[in-house]
C-alpha cells in the first residue's frame, strides 16, 4: 500500500464501543483523527468520548452503510465482529486489519496451523469435529488438556478441561456441539505476550514483552519488563514479527506466548490492541492505541521503546471499589471504562503503576 | 467543602470547548467521568470527544441553564468567560474554580496587587485610566515599560511597548480606552512557570517549574526541569502555594514568574489548566487536565511527580506540515487539536519530546 496517510481531521470507524475501542478513540484523537463508533449497546463507552455512535445491531446492512460512508477507514476493536459484517462494509470502505487476519484470531484451530506452519513452537493440538475425534485427539496428547471451541472464546468462556479420559464427554457436551481444538496442557513457567503493530507499507515494531497474571481466565496483572533472558527475549519479538508479516496484518496485535523449559510456545493472538498491552500508555511515548490508530491510518509507526517499567493491573467487577484508596497512590495511573455496572468478572478499569529503580 | 467526590458516570459541566476544554475531557473520561462543553463555536474541538456539545452563545441563559441542569460541577478553560455568564450558572450548579479566582485572573491589575499584598515580588506597575494616569506611570515606572489592557488580553494582544515617554499617546490610543495597568520592563534571566492545583480541601500540589519560551508573545516551548536552583525552586513552589490558597482557588492554575538576579518576580496567573503544564502528560502519572479535574470533582490530587524529563513544543499555525517528520521522531508525543484551519498565531497542537538522561 503506497497511499497517503490519512490526514487530521478525517475519520475512523471502530467496530465495537468497549473499552478497547473507548481508548482507541481518545489515541485517535491526539492525532486530530474523528472517531465514530458502531456497537449495538446504546451505552457503549467509547460512545461518550467520539464524534459519533451508530447504535444498530451487527447486521443492519443499511445502519453499517452509513457507517461507512461517513468514515475513511474502519477497524475494530475485538476479534468477533460477524465476518458477515465485514462482508457488507469491504466493498464500501478499507478495513484494516484485513478479513485473513480476523478470520485467523476468531478460530483457535487456523492460529495453532499458523504457528506451527512458521515452525513457531505451540501446546500440542488437534482438531476434534465429535466424540470420535475427541477419543483419537486424546489418544494423540494426552490428558490433562483442555478442550476449547474454536470459535468466540474469550477470558476462559467456552472452555472445559480434561483431567482424565473420563471427562470427555460432559466436555464435549459442555461446547454444545461447537468445532472445537484439544489443546495439551503445557507446564510453562510463565506467560508473556508481545504487542506488535504492523504498519501499512509492512514496517513491524514491537512493543516490549510483558509477563501476564490470570485468575479465573481473566488477565489479572501484566509486569513489563518480563523476566527474560536476552535470547528469550529475541525469540519472543521474532515470533510475533513473523506472524504478523504472515498475515500481512495492518494493525496492533496481542501474541500470548508461554516460556517454557523446552522453549517459547505461541499460546494465541488478538488481531487488536490487547488487554496485556495497556502498560504502554504509562511505559512508551506511543501507546499500542495509538500504534494501532497510526497503522489503521497509515502513518509511520511510533519507535514503541519503554521509557519507563509499569505494573498493569486489571479493575474487574468489585476491584471499582478500591477506586478512591487507588487515586491516592502515588506513580499511578487510573483508567475507568465509564461503566456503570460492576458485574462480577467485567472488566471496569485499569491501574498503571510506574515501577522506579 | 466536605463533600463527596464525585462518583464515576458523573458529569462535569467545561465552559469553552478549545483544546484546553478537550484535553480536560479526555482526562475525565479516564477517570470514568462524562463531560460537557459549551461553546458558541459548532466547531469547538473539545465536541469531538465528550458527551454533549451545547452551542449557544454565552449570554444565551435558557442554554445555559439547559447545559447546568445536565451536569454536577461545572468548570472552565479559559479566564474570559463573562462574568454575567457564571452569574447566571451559579445559582445552578457549583463553579470551580469561582468567580473570585476568575475574576482576579481576567484583570491584570487585581494579579499584580494580589501578588504585592502577599509579598511576592513583581514588575513595578501602576493602574492607567487615562492620558494623565499614563503620564504619571511613566514617570514612577519609567521606560521602557508595556502598557496592558487590564481585561481580555492573551497571547501578546492588547499590549503596547512604550520605549520613550513620547511612545505614550499612540500606545494609549492603540488600547482604544480599555483600563489599563503600566508595567515596567524586566530584565529576567529566563520564564518559568508553576502549574499548581489546589483540591477542594485546601491541599496543594505542584508540578516542576517548567522553563518557558516565547515568540511573538505566544509560548513556543517549555522545558521541564527548569534551570533553578534548589532554593529558586522552593521560592517558586511556594509563591504558587500561596496565591492559590490566597485566592481559595479550587483546581489548576499557571503561574508565570521570572527569575532576575535580585529574586522571583510573578508575573501573571492563569485560574486554569495552562499550556505551559502540558509537558505533564509525558512526564507525571497524573497530568494537568486530571489533576484539575480531580480538584473539581473533589477527588484526592495526583502526587504531581516527575518520572521524565520532558520539552514541550507548541505547533503554531504552518507547524501543523511538519507533523508527518515528528510523528517520526522517538520519544516523542503528539497531541493535535483538530482544528480545520491552520491560521497564523493559531495552537493547532504540542509535541512532549521525553528527554533521556
Amino acid at each position: 500500500m503506497t497511499e497517503a496517510p490519512l490526514p487530521p481531521g478525517r475519520a475512523i470507524g471502530i467496530l465495537g464501543g468497549g473499552q478497547l475501542g473507548r481508548m482507541l478513540a481518545m489515541a485517535a484523537a491526539r492525532l486530530g483523527l474523528i472517531t465514530r463508533v458502531f456497537d449495538p449497546d446504546p451505552s457503549a463507552p467509547a460512545a461518550q468520548v467520539c464524534a459519533g455512535h451508530v447504535c444498530a445491531p451487527w447486521d443492519d446492512a443499511a445502519a453499517l452503510t452509513r457507517f461507512a460512508e461517513r468514515v475513511d477507514v474502519i477497524t475494530y476493536e475485538f476479534e468477533n465482529v460477524p465476518l458477515a459484517t465485514l462482508d457488507i462494509l469491504a466493498p464500501l470502505r478499507p478495513i484494516r486489519p484485513d478479513a485473513r487476519a480476523l478470520a485467523t484470531g476468531q478460530d483457535r484451530l487456523a492460529e495453532k496451523r499458523l504457528f506451527a506452519g512458521l515452525g513457531l513452537g505451540t501446546a500440542p493440538f488437534a482438531a476434534v469435529e465429535d466424540a470420535g475425534g475427541l477419543t483419537a485427539a486424546l489418544a494423540k496428547i494426552g490428558t490433562p488438556a483442555i478442550l476449547k471451541t474454536r470459535r468466540l472464546g474469550y477470558d476462559g468462556k467456552g472452555q472445559a478441561r480434561i483431567a482424565e479420559p473420563g471427562d470427555a464427554p460432559a466436555a464435549l457436551a459442555a461446547l454444545r456441539g461447537a468445532p472445537a481444538i484439544l489443546e495439551g496442557l503445557v507446564d510453562f513457567e510463565r506467560e508473556i505476550s508481545v504487542i506488535a503493530a504492523r504498519g501499512a507499507e509492512g514496517a513491524v515494531v514491537c512493543f516490549d514483552p510483558g509477563e501476564n497474571t490470570h485468575a479465573e481466565g481473566i488477565l489479572r496483572r501484566t509486569v513489563v519488563p518480563a523476566r527474560l533472558s536476552p535470547a528469550q527475549r529475541t525469540e519472543a519479538v521474532l515470533a510475533a514479527g513473523r506472524i504478523l508479516t504472515a498475515l500481512d496484518h495492518v494493525g496492533v496485535m496481542g501474541v500470548e506466548m508461554f516460556v517454557t523449559p523446552s522453549g517459547l510456545l505461541v499460546n494465541e493472538i488478538a488481531p487488536r490492541v490487547h488487554n496485556s498491552g495497556h502498560w504502554t500508555q504509562a511505559g512508551c511515548a506511543v501507546d499500542q492505541f495509538e500504534q494501532h490508530i497510526r497503522a489503521v491510518a497509515g502513518w509511520p509507526l511510533g519507535d514503541g521503546r519503554r521509557h519507563a517499567d509499569v505494573e498493569m493491573e486489571n479493575l474487574i467487577g468489585d476491584d471499582i471499589a478500591r477506586v478512591p484508596e487507588i487515586a491516592r497512590e502515588a506513580d499511578t495511573t487510573l483508567h475507568l471504562y465509564g461503566k456503570a455496572e460492576a458485574r462480577p468478572g467485567r472488566k471496569m478499569g485499569h491501574v498503571n503503576r510506574i515501577r522506579r529503580g
